[in-house]
């Protein structure tokens, strides 16, 4: 039994271009294959209200450079949103919920690159999750350079990719010091190593964290299907 | 000198209908006429972001329904923008403020009416206004029934005003049970008198609360203009 109900909550955190869409969707098709019901879903958004908020925040009105603690407090509304009626309901019902970004970002981003501090944060948190905290978190990490590239390969570009190099520096240390200081719940994949080779370590944190009756079924390259 | 800086900063609170847009519009009038650099304003909204969280909360898209804690963030997101960018400048330049609805009305609706509770909406306040709190609130109150028939006079009807007779004289209740319970800072009004005589008992509240030396003219009603 999962602290998050009968479900298990596991997300995905990093930069940009880190590969964390490219690893929901990999593990997800995995999950979903070993028989679990999955939802694959991400932040800000995956309710309706919470991607009304999301298109403001991704895209904001003409003259707006929100500040940090306007955009922690949009994300958190969105969070809201979508915790009380996709999250939670997954969980709920014992699903799998894979979500390509959570609070972790939130303190990444406007927390400590952003400057916000950490307390508004963790406040906030508390406030848009009711307390539903990841039983799994996977950090993918890669150079901020690296990462950058595959955005701009991706021809994506919204407000956060734009900021700047020593922006997204800030934001990659801040992942990798939440991780350190929580090694309960996170783990660190390497993500400038193939996407294959970032979903069987995503797969093995997920039976070693989470526990082998998942059931899981490693790829052949695993050397142990069947 | 005010706790807000140079300037005076005003908020009129109170239910649908109660008449503040109105009172909002006489006062910055008077306050004009009498020589003092004043802005009217009005939350949520009051800055660009800030209107396009409003319209968000106001017409919100198909199919949502906002929590009182996803509207609390909202409007709170929306209040942070409206502080940093419009009520502070103005009050360090040393001019007055007249705001139609702050932290009160988050307190109120969400907090109150809504059920969200007095601490989640104390700490947002705090986050949203980096501290800013008015000199004077002055909180406008009219029977349910009065305000209700007021506001669909006006032909609007927004989703606040939707919420039925319960849910607004909840709201009644909390803004006079937050009147009495700051009674340095709130006064409060009977709007159901006319809009002159509201007026009048908004002008003496301000030369009582915020002093002598604001040099407002009274109006011929009143019996001692000159």
């Amino acid at each position: 039994m999962s602290a998050t109900g009968r479900g298990r909550f596991v997300t995905l955190e990093g930069g940009e271009g880190a590969g964390k869409t490219t690893l929901a969707r990999s593990l997800c098709a995995r999950l979903a294959a070993a028989g679990h019901p999955v939802l694959r879903t991400r932040e800000p958004g995956g309710a309706p209200g919470a991607e009304a908020v999301r298109a403001l925040l991704l895209g904001a009105p003409a003259g707006v450079e929100w500040n940090p603690m306007s955009e922690a407090l949009l994300v958190s509304a969105a969070r809201r949103e979508h915790v009380a009626a996709t999250v939670a309901p997954m969980l709920r019902a014992g699903g799998w919920v894979v979500c390509d970004r959570f609070t972790d970002s939130t303190l990444a981003y406007q927390g400590i690159a952003g400057g916000l501090g950490r307390e508004a944060c963790e406040r906030l948190a508390a406030m848009a999750t009711g307390g539903l905290r990841p039983d799994l978190t996977l950090v993918v990490d890669v150079p901020v350079a690296t990462g950058l590239l595959r955005a701009r390969m991706r021809g994506e570009q919204n407000r956060f990719e734009a900021r700047g190099v020593a922006f997204h520096g800030r934001v990659r240390d801040a992942f990798r010091a939440i991780a350190a200081a929580d090694p309960g719940r996170c783990v660190v994949l390497d993500g400038a190593a193939s996407a294959e080779a970032v979903l069987e370590a995503a797969l093995a944190a997920l039976r070693a964290r989470l526990g082998a009756p998942l059931g899981l079924r490693l790829g052949p390259t695993a050397g142990d299907a069947g």
